[in-house]
């Protein structure tokens, strides 16, 4: 626990400095928290729910979640990849949290390698801890890609998947579809050196939250070993109801195993089975998304701001997360510099990559705002002009 | 997973059995899934917050839960318990299953031991496997009720705690205030013998379902090394929600990190918090509870007629479940043959004792009417009177 989390100890300090100098005068950039509400469309769904309730709403479905939401996820997983999918390869849990942990149960033995690339979601070492495998994190390029020499020297016998998570946090980063189509090479080309099975993790909870026009390239089309993970925090702006799901491939090898894995997964880990009045709800809710083109001009009013000051920032395609260079090559320094300001970040220290920091921009344009004079402060007493 | 469950495959038989004969011709004991509706004062709520939604009431809060949902808890417990509880104390979660697994995770070392009784609920056994603890499983006498002399000659070194379930699943026993008192010393004589701590975790789901006026000896009352998980799926009927709490003695020797811990492992185990939106509407139902008088007119029912029939039953004074003798050595044969007639029910080798099965009787009366003629055929024919 006291390797703890560098995103909490600022949201705990940064709930002090709130209190001393009062909410409006604390610029909160630290945590991936949108302050967006959810889309209209969900607010009409619970408030139809809550007016005439379904018979038995509340009560235990099987593990896996009812069959009309997991047939709904399909559905839509076949509009956007154009593979068939069926309930079968759907199983909804308790956010994207409970579909990892879900998925690194059923897939380990002990001391397996999961690969990750840096910089990375702190929580994925710990999940993959909690299993008894092991996290073996491997560098990026300048621009937050994986290399693919790297991870080809990096994958042994005893590699069981490589996690990935694009758009990424804390870069904002998109994968290209040819680097997805090379990484899916490579595996198949591992796989046949070792004999062995290597799934590719795809965590997704901000597919849908994708800028500038692309279209987000899916590991589905590229690879068959392929597990995404995902929820509903981001793209309907639930993250408090813990609400998502895990999608297999549908020519996955063992693919009845994986999914039988997860259910069964699903009951022992305690989660049991995702809440039952979000599943009801975000089965009507699948082609819904909150507005992109807000996230899309906070991103570019932070990133023009912040470029023109003379930061080193890798222009994000995706979530919405900015991931500039420290000014400093001590990232924790740099950030209490900002928090002298009133300015909260994160240390890139905190994903695994030093000498940068995270900056979360889901929140409103005042906040945005309000932060640009501390950033230009900083700016100037470090000459990046 | 092969090991499975036994309340799982008795629902996948039942399903098959409903899609043959009718679900109206298949009478399903098998689920503690009450058919009972939340109160109307949940009703209430979830319309309230449906119609005039607060400003962020989907997103993330801090992992432990609300504060004013944690302090009605708090409130309600002091209220039941006479000892002054806050928020400090209490961690919401998804539902007991959570609960249960971030206190494991967060007291287990490897290899230490859990003591449980025979009959349990089988996920204990999963919960402290998944945490690298080791099961100790103790019988209990005729009644159901742990043996004091036989949990002494159990407790080593590395018994980290005891954890009790009452009223049982699922055997219905409630446990005597006296029970609890001796159950209290008894750990307090150990922990000075071996100078290390114990817990007393009391996982209660059940607790309000409780018949015959009795009032419930809370374990807070007699041991302080004391930790209680829970949830609101049987109270209020919301098993599909997937909400609870964890709550610690104030008393308890290092609270303050045994509480962090179970915060922190609410994160890390992937379930971040509980459902947001629940945690909203469970603050203001802390004293409300689902009719009693129902379930224990149909407790009367079920149990006047097995009686009469010639089982050999237990009189459950709480939860909804009955644990009668099977009239066969060979439970799984007793069962088949209730299945025969298209009764479900689940063989006690699923809880830890062969010869026993279980019934859940939180159905309509519909169902339970149905069910009396397979049970004197079996009687019959096994020749109990």
């Amino acid at each position: 626990m006291a390797q703890g989390s560098w995103i909490r100890r600022m949201f705990e300090e940064g709930a002090v400095l709130k209190q001393q100098y009062g909410e409006e005068n604390v610029f909160d950039l630290s945590l991936g928290n949108p302050v967006v509400e959810p889309p209209v469309e969900f607010r009409q769904e619970l408030r139809k729910l809550a007016e005439n309730p379904l018979p038995g709403m509340h009560r235990y479905m099987v593990n896996a979640g009812y069959p009309e939401t997991r047939a709904a996820v399909a559905e839509q997983l076949s509009l956007e990849t154009g593979i068939t999918f069926t309930m079968k390869e759907i199983v909804m849990t308790c956010g994207a949290g409970g579909a990892l942990n879900m998925v690194l149960k059923t897939i380990l033995n002990p001391g397996e390698e999961i690969i990750i690339f840096a910089p990375y979601f702190l929580e994925y070492v710990f999940y993959i801890d909690n299993h008894g495998g092991v996290a073996k994190i491997l560098p990026t390029d300048e621009h937050f890609i994986p290399k693919l020499n790297v991870l080809e020297a990096a994958i042994r016998a005893n590699t069981k998947a490589v996690l990935i998570n694009s758009p990424n946090n804390p870069t904002g980063v998109v994968y290209s579809e040819n680097l997805i189509h090379q990484l899916g090479e490579l595996l198949h080309k591992k796989e046949a050196q070792y004999g062995t099975q290597i799934f590719l993790i795809s965590d997704e909870p901000y597919r849908k939250l994708i800028y500038d026009g692309l279209k987000y390239p899916s590991p589905f089309n590229h690879y068959s070993q392929s597990i995404i993970t995902t929820s509903h925090s981001k793209d309907l702006a639930l993250p408090g109801e813990r609400i998502g799901y895990i999608a297999v491939h549908p020519d996955c090898g063992q693919r009845e195993d994986v999914v039988s894995g997860c259910i069964h997964c699903n009951r022992v880990l305690g989660y049991v089975n995702a809440p039952a009045l979000m599943q009801h709800i975000v089965r009507y809710l699948q082609n819904v998304t909150v507005s992109i083109a807000a996230y899309q001009t906070k991103r570019d009013f932070l990133y023009d701001h912040l470029v023109e000051m003379g930061y080193s920032v890798i222009k994000p395609q995706g979530a919405f997360y900015m991931f500039p260079k420290s000014p400093l090559e001590d990232d924790v320094v740099f950030v209490r510099e900002l928090q002298q300001h009133r300015v909260l970040t994160v240390p890139g220290g905190g994903f695994g990559s030093p000498g940068y920091f995270r900056i979360a921009y889901c929140v409103d344009d005042r906040t945005l705002e309000g932060s640009l004079a501390a950033f230009r402060k900083a700016a100037q007493k470090f000459n990046l002009c």
